[in-house]
């Protein structure tokens, strides 16, 4: 490991999911040094950079993306800059690992897809869940033909609270800042693109969601190009907490997965037989596959392979997210050559 | 118990289901009588009122009808004559238990609610599941208030093993023949209405389905009067067993079954960590249903009460069976009242 | 099915097993008549009588040995009554299915014994968990070599609540009366011997059970003669219900069993993921395995085949149970060839 | 953060568990700076230090006890050598971390235990089990009183492979080498003390093991003063990988943990239903226990508190591993107060 040449990375956004990331990459893999933090709020950063032992602190990220000593960049700032970092980034020639999703443009993310292109980087989206153990398993057994044919593919995502609702307005609603992963999950876990997509969208849990002209309760169903007939169910408020699971069925078996625990016990009483609740959220529940991403995207630059989940990657869910609001919104199936 | 009426009860049809539910009258409900046993198959209806000691075998169910003594018929026979065996035994007074579905044309089952009410039988129809202590007990979660407003209903239902082409061809199509028990489980376990219905049918399982004009793979989504979203999905060839389970979430909570199995044991080796596979078809899961319909169905007669599941729950299922029809053939969801 | 021999059992004893067999015998086992039914207290036997339409109800039980068209006898009275009933019964040339356990006394198992060989008619001790779905999995795997040499065998067997305190006097102890089923699975499951018990027994649910010169809480460790190791473990009051699992571990793999509920739902809210409380006592959970063993009686009986738990094997728990008390007792391992 | 004093730690010993505390030291615990490495072996130690860049790396012990910067060292080296190294650290006014068992002879650990005390430094025992989350639950069940007075305390310890039979050799016997930890996992869950053990010990996996004057199978009993009564099993070779269980049952419910699986995907197919087999061994088992209770002794040093599992709870189980080892070789139980 000693002589293997150290990767400098500098984190833009110092919020919650920068924070995962800058420790992760600062205590988690090896051979890499997080070099720079930049956030808009210059205290975060320094706040960060001091907590990690990171040398330098910026509330400009261009600071980042002209030090010619730092191989790769970690956006984790909002969505609207997006596209923008990754385009700066791979113009000054660094890697790119970018938070999902890549814009609510299409025609903004093709121009993100082009600069990485042109100047030959990296870049990988951080559709984390995908390097879930549970997941992956399900994957695996598709690719590895356990399944036979896919048949039938259910994913259950429902997040424990819902955001409050200034979030809402700024996230590009539900299905682009939510159901998002599990479009991208519905692609991973079939090895197939979705043709068609059916959605139903409610507001079931909190009507200041509606009143931000968003819903928080769907169901959406998806055809692929293999033959496959897919199912998304989401909520914004599971009261037991974060409930993420799928299904993989086809005529060579079926598999699924369960939730995750903070133990495994069993507590047997005159009431009951209680077992413990999900794992609270994304950051308990997905803690490790936020380290597993960002190892991935640091092997990918090490070794010269592509990155697990690239930029087209993150291209294809938004297209589906557009056709789901479309289908909601118009009550009928859409297909995505409507949308591209 | 040694001072209740007995009640006699003739069998109309000797096949699979008609042996079951002869045989679950003559021995495991206290009070009853198998006072006949009628088949267009002689031999059938001969031996099955032999091996259970039953008076009288005929080859014709005026026979049955015509007889004073008794008290109520069970319709066992194929489904095209549901509804003329309902209408008949109503005219006679008889009670009736009817096999599901009541019949594939709404008029026909209008005419046999008619003759129902009319002669203020009791009519209950063969929607079994109903009585599965799993489903009872999700039904009874949702009706306690244990999982608040209902916001998704999951159902998945797959068979171990497609019918033979020529079944295909006579059954009305799988939406009428195996989804038929699915909707009434939505009903069930919703406690509303279907309002509105898109389904998606392909032919996955096996070609001499598609060529007898059915599907054997489905997804189908509904919209529910109290707001819910339901999901069900089918198969007509699940490998590993019988497939029967379904989940009700909700904002105060979520309930979900398992499959049953032969026994509870977990054998681990080398080569993994091995549990039963599922009961293999609807005879060994569904047995003590058929027993606990049964027991109802008299007791509805004895005590004068409303059976469980009545004709007008033996008419819905069928409106959303020709719903989800043309909902798949139109691509498009399609309202209930478009079809009623 | 018709030309098959119709076999009369005489049912001696109409309490809560009588009551169980008896009605099993009438309507569950085809081919069978239960001919009479005698309890020394003559309104529980006329009750059970007329409940089941038997045509005979004494309070003399030797009415039943008297009676030539009968062919078998299921004694159901009280333990100090078994011997001199299987005596009586095999002097009469009946078959003969007993409770457990046969008797307190080796001497008059013996005297037993002795009459069943002589007389060459069939017994069949009531060892019912043999017959249960769970056990007898893990008994199949150990004897089709899948756990390959037994190592470490374990039983828990907890009941849902204590007998009162005047019953436990008559009992013959815990270890005779509730701990007598768990040598029986020790010895099924293990395919071997015990030779040697280490039994610590404590007052721990119910000082009046200590008052009785009983004990409540158990735990008996035995040596096998193939060299596996068996533990139970025993309460008389597990507040969630009956607990009945065992567990075979061995060179080639292990396989535990769990205990059974009265269905698979699984709720989850704010508080907790609760499933459902093993099915309450014995009469829930092992109602179809009084079945099961009265059905493979008969079948020994009509074919001439050994019973499955023949008069030897209701002798070897008693004697095991006699080492424990000893162990108990004198603080110390006992070899069953000191109680022998 | 930025302002605690970090805390220096030497780790003796560059051998398996060393690495592990080396590198969690020096990655995952905040504040913690690891100055020094030593190992008899040179290149163990100075490959170590190259890999988590410590910047020193001895052969000799001694200059980690003589570096005055130092303020605690992990004891991770033979166990021959654990209770010298407790009390040259101590002597040298340096808190340990040690370890299990802290050594084979009472008389040595009661120095260690002196030097500790009258040094005042902390010392923790390496029973890291304590500090994973199944166990940990189960002892706050109990301690929170939802057990209810304990009655059965259940444990089952049996690893994927048995170890070469020269380390047997060494390893001072299964009840100190392996059992231990469950002795110790006896007197964390059940809060009280063992006052008497019967066990039984085997040689049924390997005859090697035999050969070297060890066992490889093993059921324990044990009696402890609040009343309760526990058996733990072991095993050196469980075909299905690294078995870790615990049950605790008394007047107030039971509890009950189950192992911890790579992922909770469950396959289904024609047959069989499988899902995941537990973690191989302890390393993918406990590595996150390592992890805490690594966390909690820095913290201990930090905040002046008593260590979790002090310098005494490190001299209980070999008192108990001892009188184990008696019970077996005497074949009769052995109270601890002959040993102490």
């Amino acid at each position: 490991m000693s002589n293997q040449k150290v990767i400098r990375v500098g984190v833009i956004g110092a919020g919650r999911i920068g924070k995962i990331h800058a420790e992760n990459l600062a205590t988690r893999i090896p051979g890499v040094v997080v070099s720079a933090i930049a956030d808009i709020n210059q205290q975060a950063a320094q706040a960060l950079a001091e907590k990690l032992h990171v040398a330098n602190a910026f509330s400009d990220y261009r600071k980042i993306i002209e030090d010619k000593d730092i191989d790769a960049v970690a956006v984790c700032s909002s969505t609207d800059t997006h596209a923008d970092l990754i385009i700066a980034a791979a113009n000054a020639g660094k890697h790119v690992f970018c938070e999902k999703p890549v814009d609510h443009s299409l025609d903004r993310i093709d121009k993100a897809i082009n600069a990485v292109s042109k100047a030959g980087v990296q870049c990988q989206i951080g559709f984390n869940r995908r390097f879930d153990p549970n997941f992956k398993k399900l994957h695996d057994l598709v690719q590895t033909g356990k399944i036979g044919d896919l048949h039938i593919l259910r994913i259950t995502s429902r997040d424990p609270a819902p955001p409050p609702a200034e979030y809402v307005k700024l996230s590009g609603g539900m299905f682009l800042d939510m159901t998002i992963h599990d479009f991208d999950m519905a692609r991973f876990l079939s090895g197939s693109e979705v043709e068609e997509v059916y959605a139903i969208g409610e507001v079931r849990v909190d009507p200041a969601i509606g009143a931000a002209g968003d819903i928080d309760t769907a169901v959406i169903t998806l055809k692929f190009a293999n033959g496959a007939i897919g199912t998304i169910d989401n909520s914004r408020k599971a009261v037991y907490g974060y409930d993420q699971r799928a299904e993989v069925f086809g005529s060579g078996g079926m598999a699924a997965t369960a939730n995750n625990t903070p133990n495994s016990s069993v507590y047997s009483n005159a009431d009951g037989v209680v077992s413990e609740k999900p794992l609270y959220f994304f950051l308990e529940r997905y803690m490790e596959s936020f380290v597993a991403e960002m190892r991935d995207f640091i092997n990918a630059i090490r070794e010269g392979n592509p990155t697990p989940v690239n930029v087209f990657d993150g291209r294809k869910p938004v297209v589906i997210a557009m056709a789901a609001t479309r289908s909601m919104l118009e009550n009928r199936p859409v297909k995505l050559s409507e949308i591209e």
